[in-house]
């Protein structure tokens, strides 16, 4: 697949130019823009730019809204409550993680939830803007469509329901895990369909609920493993982990549970997904300048760790973004023909001008 | 294996006399006792009085004392830092998890972390404690020796570091998560060999850090693998998950991290174990009954999902220590002869009477 590198800040252009042809106003579009770009440059090319077909046929649909009333709904000096007005997701999360990082530098910790809210782009940004202040930061999103069957089960009840936690460290780049809590995500599966591999046994399952190793059977049903994969290896942990997103994201903060969607609210077009953003401040608890030098000493520790194979270190949750991040703002970020075909036509569609030429 | 069943009560009259033998002073050996009967009745039979053969032989090491002195350290409306004084876990571990719900009633959510502590029974019982008094609870802990190998490596850099996360639900009873982030426990390679039977690949790694399906020989390095179990089936979650509880547990109250503890404090005695607990109001977000009746929602939701084998439905987190609780109040705890010889000879070495005759 071929694929052309543009930079970040025309990336950003392209976003904006398109955002505001569909009515976003500057404020909701800027914090959007600005999630979205970063998580191009961390190398997450799933979250990105790369959402914006989906993006756009959902706003066809009328799924969510360009200009949304974003709301605090309740507010105390550790917890607050976002109304997302159904925008998408990334406006209100900034602002959500944004509260919560004031609100645990004044009082040592602070949660927030969003409702009536829609895909946010990639957890592990947010929490790493809490790393990024000093903080331990935590972010989790549950979603509109179940594709994660439970254990025992043959029926999709989460979706890949994902948890990143940040935390910064001293001489190191913060730690940043970010994962699905199912064992893969539908791209994987579509590559291994593309290169016609089988995919291992605990990925995905059919539409009996047993483990399928053929990525075209996996594809038709969409139903994944949730992580573990299978019951002998502990997927019932990985479907414990999806509720407690599910817990967190949307009964806390009242979003819609996507299985009993359809029939508490009949017809309802909006989503109402929910987030749930945590921040802590070490430094209630400890020196934070001490807190600092124990994680690079974990960090350290594990990259220092004798590996299976000389030639692949053992890497620390965040790696990867951060090794891409460097080479991306240098040498800017690939985007695939196919996908650039697709921003230029929903470009053309909403009036906007293609920048990526 | 045959075992025997005792009232709980007896099992909790046993222990207490052989921690009074030791000389653990009663305002510790209750909260210790209760917690452990607790974890019996719950089913969980792997951390409750099947941990007093280690506990003994950890007291004979001088890893921990009978009589700490736990004392707060730090403390705001919404912190706080308890020091466990090198006692076993389960004490400090009470008081922490019981001002975190004092403090989340009052404030909306708090967060308590414990230092110098030990081994602290099953993370799930305190979570559970929260949960009882409608609150979302979350329990994690360090624990003093390495077990787990990252992916990619062949040295073990985490315990099982488990995860304890519960909610309350309305007509149902709670619902409860506690997973280790290993993909399975030494407990289940020691079955495996009993049994003479191949293991998972993925559950263990010999010391080349391959996977091996030999319980012989995964009993003899004892190197686990993280939840995932291989790369291919995402093993990097689980470690990722093992870290974000090392960094909850070990560097925010200022524990120690088992891989640099001898290096950074040579010859200690002392394991320096740390917890932590966090516990969230609902109310703080929206009326609590709603959130409940959601969570009932999801519950039901998810019992009766179409299940693969009709003979198999689909459980959800906390079914099986329910299901064992209201099984062992009417018929009481089953201990094997094994277990019932060593608690025997423990309590003969303490000069406690022996009281599972």
């Amino acid at each position: 697949m071929t694929a052309r590198n543009f930079p970040a800040d025309t990336i950003g252009r392209q976003l904006a130019a398109i955002f505001a042809a569909w009515g976003m106003p500057e404020a909701i579009a800027r914090p959007t823009v600005e999630v979205m770009v970063e998580t191009d440059l961390s190398g997450i090319d799933s979250h990105g730019i790369a959402m914006m077909p989906l993006y756009a046929e959902q706003r066809a649909e009328g799924r969510w809204v360009a200009a949304p009333e974003i709301r605090i709904v309740r507010e105390t000096a550790v917890t607050g409550l976002i109304d997302g007005g159904h925008g998408l997701g990334h406006a209100p999360s900034v602002r959500a993680i944004g509260m919560a990082i004031e609100k645990a530098k004044a009082s040592g910790l602070a949660a927030i939830g969003v409702r009536n809210s829609n895909h946010y782009g990639a957890a592990g940004i947010y929490a790493l803007r809490a790393a990024e202040r000093g903080l331990i930061g935590v972010a989790t999103t549950n979603v509109w469509k179940a594709s994660v069957v439970p254990t025992r089960s043959r029926k999709a009840m989460f979706g890949t329901n994902p948890i990143a936690f940040a935390a910064p460290a001293g001489r190191n780049p913060p730690f940043v895990l970010d994962m699905a809590t199912s064992t893969v995500a539908i791209g994987k599966l579509t590559v291994a369909k593309l290169n016609q591999k089988p995919i291992p046994e605990g990925w995905a399952v059919d539409d009996t609920g047993r483990p399928t190793i053929d990525p075209v059977t996996a594809l038709k049903h969409r139903l994944l493993s949730p992580l573990g994969g299978i019951p002998g290896m502990s997927s019932h942990k990985g479907y414990g982990l999806a509720a407690m997103v599910e817990i967190l994201s949307a009964m806390l903060p009242g979003a819609f549970y996507a299985p009993t969607r359809e029939r508490h609210h009949p017809g309802t077009r909006h989503y109402n997904v929910g987030h749930f953003f945590l921040a802590i401040d070490p430094g209630a608890f400890r020196d934070p300048a001490e807190f600092c030098a124990e994680i690079d000493d974990m960090i350290d520790a594990l990259h220092g760790a004798v590996p299976v194979d000389k030639g692949l270190p053992v890497l620390v949750p965040g790696d990867p973004e951060h090794t891409a991040r460097a080479l991306r703002q240098a040498s800017g970020v690939p985007i695939p023909a196919s996908l650039l075909a697709q921003i230029k036509e929903i470009a053309r569609a909403a009036g906007a001008p293609f920048l990526l030429e």
